[in-house]
């Protein structure tokens, strides 16, 4: 196997891996704070809004995690760094 | 093994992995939403509006991830970046 | 073995995988949201229908994440963009 | 051993795999519905036909996702579609 | 080891691990609603014969996923549909 | 090694697999079941009898599972399908 | 290593980790329903003899799965049926 | 290494595997029943002496599970039924 | 494989692994504390603007350790150290 | 490797493994009784005696299964029957 | 591969794989410390000031560990005192 | 590698192994027998010598299993009874 | 690979792997500490001195073992006593 | 690789293995005797002396066991007694 190839191979198997490893911890960890939020807005009506806001910034701040491995593996998939390089190395090997 | 059928046996594993995997955390998450939301609106049915939207919500921001991982299947079996590169590189390797 | 038994034989694995371990999720999220739906409608009797409509929601949800990787192994056994590429490429390299 | 061999081996194991593996999450999410069920039908026995109904839709949801394993299973060991193309692949090989 | 050894070394291993790992699910499963049966009988006597004949079709629905298990395996032992399949292929090749 | 003691070594291996693995469910659900209906007679000494036929039925019910594996292990040691099979494969093959 | 070796070998590690793992899950629930029965006993100590009788058909019923496993594992160790037949196997192929 | 050898080799491995392995399950559930006994004669002490002997009924079943082990594991170290047949084998294979 | 296709390999796999598994306790941990202050704002909706203060503090520190990993994840695709050191190194070998 | 050094490896290895992986269920178990023990006695201070006695049953009950696996370890380390066996076996090999 | 590249490779796995499960204990620690502080202020707003004191101590207590992780991944890419002393093994080698 | 190596090599991994892994139940056993035990003692002052006293004998149980790893490693590392043999056995085969 | 460049590869895994598992431990049971520390001074604020004293030395001893830890890896990068000893035993087996 | 580069290739990795693996048992179990003395001294202010005692007897009870395996991993790296040894049995072997 070329190195290109090798390296396209572990991209795509990394790029896989990533992002659905990293969709379970904000999944279940947002699962867990709108339960929270449900249960809280049934309890308190009144308080719906200052909930929905807290909810809101709550669940943004826990999608950050799941959003860096969607761009870790976007990255990998269409502006790997490394593919050039490989690329050149191969060449400059061969040149 | 060609490099092309490498990229392909990697690209159709990691497609079915991503998936399945990636599905995991948001069902549990998913569930956990729903229950909390069915209790809540047992204990106050008067805010069911409200609790539905947030659950609507929610469920929606919990689905992202899923959908993340569902992209990446599809962009791995339809759209792979690294097929053609692969093929160019035998080519210009064979050329 | 010949390249399409090697990506025939990772198609069947990856869609045996995917189907099964997609279910897993799916599965154990919907028997709890189902399980808070007959404890919600057992305590508030009158709003069964609201109850049920909520439960068919959040069902259908999780249930989406199920299908995804139903379709996924479908299309690894019945519409693999792979097979059809290999073959070609097998046939240019050989041609 | 031959490609069709292996191509059977493949998809013994994995018929095996997929519909063991997929009855886990199934039995255990129909579980806990059911329970769900009997208690809220002793704590609430004139909802009984509410609840029934309720938990036959759940669990055939639920079944739906070892369904999907089970077809799965059968189209390997019965209708398994590798299986022609990979002995006409032989053939175009060795023809 | 020949082809057809090795096709029946596969399908016994196969059916052990089916029927054992596929005992694990609905055996919880059954545990758990039959669990909850009896302490809903012990609540509300009255409504034992509505709540007996809710567990029987709940353990029937969780019971069929072991059904599924078992006749996959032995199907695998004793109707197994690449057995016949394989000796055909190797006597063709070797015809 | 030969075919047949491979088929041996694997069938021994198997049975042994089945019958410990197969009894990790049933024996924890006939737990959980028996564990409720003693909680069950204590709360409701007036039902023993309902409550220890329901009992019965459940662990009868359950126990299948197990019983399933330990046909299957004593089909693997004492009547296994496929040693003649080998057998006769390997006589053809030498024939 | 002679096949009778390898037949032994497999033997011995199978009776090992049959037994051992197959006491895992009797002894987790026995101790569950053992531990309920000392409970029920506490709250209910009219109805001991009855609360005895089921516990003890439970322990029986659930120690079943563990004789299961004792069986084999005497079975692989004293009375192997593939010990016989592999070395009149290896007789049969040397003679 | 000789046959015997790795008879020794496999028997003393599995001979400390299955005693230290069978000895988690029933060290658990001895631990469960005799804190479920304690808690029983502290709620109820006049029972105390029918507590004691269910007490001693419960963890006599559960440690029989773990003599099984030892005994298998005795048997391997000092009884193993293959070692003579094992060394019978090599000398009528050698003579 | 040339040393600089291997540095950027294994670059690759563990910029994936490092963002997805470093996502996991994050994303649980952040779920928690949120899940805490929806409680909290629900029961005690005076104190709304200190708990949210207090959370967000939390999730700053949570949120911390995930962006350790993304910050490693960046580092090993576009700055990675080791990568011109091993150029220099091979040339150096070269030379 | 000679035969006698891979026995004294495997030893040395199993009585390890026997041991520490012996001391977790006992360890823990114990550590429920005692703290059964020790809320039953805070419960029910007048039954001190009777609580400590039936403790200390079940902690030499509980300890027994840790000193099984001591002992074979024991037996491994300084007692091994099989390491004279295999001095004997190799001397007639060479003999 | 060169000694140099073996080093690096080593190093830059080692990083990642420091810095992400490093994260996970800390993460986890402190959102369970966070959701402890956010309840016991709702539960007693007077002593806010206490409680947050006592929270953020804690905190830069449980991140400390991280801390650590993060130190030791830095080290490993920008200090390691091992690449300069293999570079120069290398030389004495090659010297 | 020598045998006398090896031997070292296998007895310092066990040992480190034996040590750390046989320090997790104990570990946690006293914490939750000394936890039990601090709370018993706010919840009867009265009581605290016969709970020390309690806690005391049953910490020193639970020790015991530590230390019976402990030894086992101490053993391994300075008393080591196969180190002579092998030597012996390695002169003898020299001899 | 040299010896030396073999030590340094396996310390950098090991300082590494040493720091990042060793913190799972104590950050777990640090937030376990502190979380108790909070939820007592809000249901005691007058012991607020005393509790904060027994948390500090709480979390002094748990945070011990993260140190241990540490200072082995530390140990291991910066004054390895193995480093200069294999250079040593390489440059007497040369010399 | 030489002998005495094994044997320190192991005692670094189990060195580092043994204190991380070791501290986890210790950390958790003191962080859950921690939360308990804390909760107990909320609760029994009074008592606040005899709850320290007590907790700090306990404390060192489980700071033992990860002493034993600091102690363990400091005797691998400084004083191991298996390196002298081996370097004596190369001479001797070489000599």
């Amino acid at each position: 196997m070329t190195d290109a190839a090798m390296i396209a191979a572990i991209s795509i198997f990394t790029a896989g891996l990533t992002v659905s490893f990293g969709s379970l911890g904000p999944a279940l960890g947002e699962g867990r704070a709108a339960a929270a939020a449900l249960n809280a807005i049934a309890q308190q009506p009144d308080s719906a809004s200052t909930l929905s806001r807290t909810l809101f910034v709550s669940l943004a701040m826990i999608e950050s995690t799941a959003i860096y491995c969607f761009v870790v593996a976007m990255i990998l998939l269409f502006a790997n760094p490394f593919v050039d390089q490989v690329v050149q190395a191969t060449q400059s090997a061969a040149g």
